[in-house]
């Protein structure tokens, strides 16, 4: 049986690191680090960074792979997906079997929070119908959180819900009914730019948490464009962006 | 100047904590322990055990202090919240003003993390407005990332919005349109029972992150009831409960 822990470490800050992480970091007999290619938004520079850091243990092995690409040929989506997560998972089977053998405990560090819009745990579920496998989560700090602490703002209104959503659900289905504050992710486009802006707010950030955090935030009318000209910037200076933000409906 | 570091300590592991979380508690003056009576559910005794575990610096001082009772007398819902926040904030302002005098650290250690349905940047807000204050946010581990690790699954179906909502908008609004996931926090009454359990799932979880954690999840017509009787148990028997779940419709 292999023991396969999923390991939130947060959004690039190594202090975002849990104790409960970094003990089950150093119970590990593998660890396994993902590359893609020379892109730096792998950031297996950082997760090896963070092995260097608390990594006591001198029996745990690190073992890196490539991260197979995913086939553009595949039109829909959710194929493309799947057909994605298969390759993935038959890679990591691979390097827990060349490094572990039957038996053994594998970590794996994920970005941000295992649950929240990451596959890990979808990937672990594919490993898990060609071997025995027990799956472990460990949470850890998400962007959204971090995102949140740096404008020191709370993400819902006092008793009242908020949606969770991705830029391309904000493009083709606009602001949903019943609620007032939308947390944005995966958003590549800029998707705040489909919402009339009169009367909203918007909190945004771009490497929340790491050194090269930007926020911005104001009366969307004000500071989208503000956004637009700040990310288009770090993008080009940093060769790769991850952002993130909260719209909200002023009190009405 | 104060500045008041709001530092998210996850949900009763303390093993949540961040690394983050242990430097900027050694780093504060002084840490404010909030009490609320007989109440185990105040958690003060493990904010009391945090500090004991993990402060190393002998300057920091610790102050407890009694947490005002919210005032049932008054009607309006928003209004009570108000009168109660405002009560905190000049507690919180005695008891820093006492320990720090003008300058200097102060540590408030917040469960979950401050951006979650947590009233602490609101208070902070109201205390900044009597003294000259700084707000600083540690992100720490939130209920629902413990109760999505302790069931090992994600929050979010692929590329699918959330709603984070609470038991009083699920009793009184029902299940909203678009979002087929939804996430129920702040909910003393099981408002599940709201919902039509046909093609719906549960997970649920009660003290998630801590030793006594249970969990249950499954259809809802099954687990519903399963649920009903595990809470009240567990309630009996510890005095106290705090619970989360996640509803989501099967796909069609």
């Amino acid at each position: 049986m292999i023991d396969l822990f999923l390991i939130g470490i947060g959004t690039g800050n190594p202090e975002h690191l849990t104790l409960q992480a970094i003990r089950a970091l150093n119970g590990a007999d593998l660890v396994m680090i993902p590359r893609k290619g020379e892109s730096k938004a792998d950031l297996a520079e950082l997760r090896r960074a963070i092995c260097v850091e608390v990594l006591a243990n001198p029996a745990t092995r690190i073992a890196e792979f490539d991260l197979p690409v995913r086939d553009g040929s595949i039109g829909d989506y959710r194929d493309r997906v799947d057909d994605w997560h298969d390759a993935i998972a038959e890679v990591w089977g691979r390097t827990l079997h060349e490094g572990c053998g039957e038996t053994g405990k594998v970590a794996l560090l994920v970005w941000g929070d295992p649950s929240l819009y990451d596959s890990t745990l979808r990937i672990a579920e594919r490993v898990g119908k060609g071997m025995p496998v027990r799956v472990h989560v460990i949470p850890g700090i998400t962007s959204l959180q971090a995102l949140t602490a740096a404008h020191a703002i709370p993400v819902n209104e006092i008793g009242a819900p908020f949606l969770v959503t991705t830029g391309r659900q904000l493009r083709d289905h606009g602001w949903p009914e019943g609620v007032d504050t939308l947390v944005v992710m995966l958003d590549g486009e800029c998707s705040f730019r489909a919402v009339a802006p009169a009367g909203v707010s918007i909190w945004w950030g771009a490497y929340v948490g790491m050194k090269e955090e930007i926020i911005v935030s104001g009366a969307l009318e004000v500071a989208g464009p503000q956004i637009l000209t700040a990310r288009a910037e770090a993008r080009a200076r940093h060769g790769w962006i991850m952002d993130i933000y909260i719209l909200r409906r002023d009190a009405r």
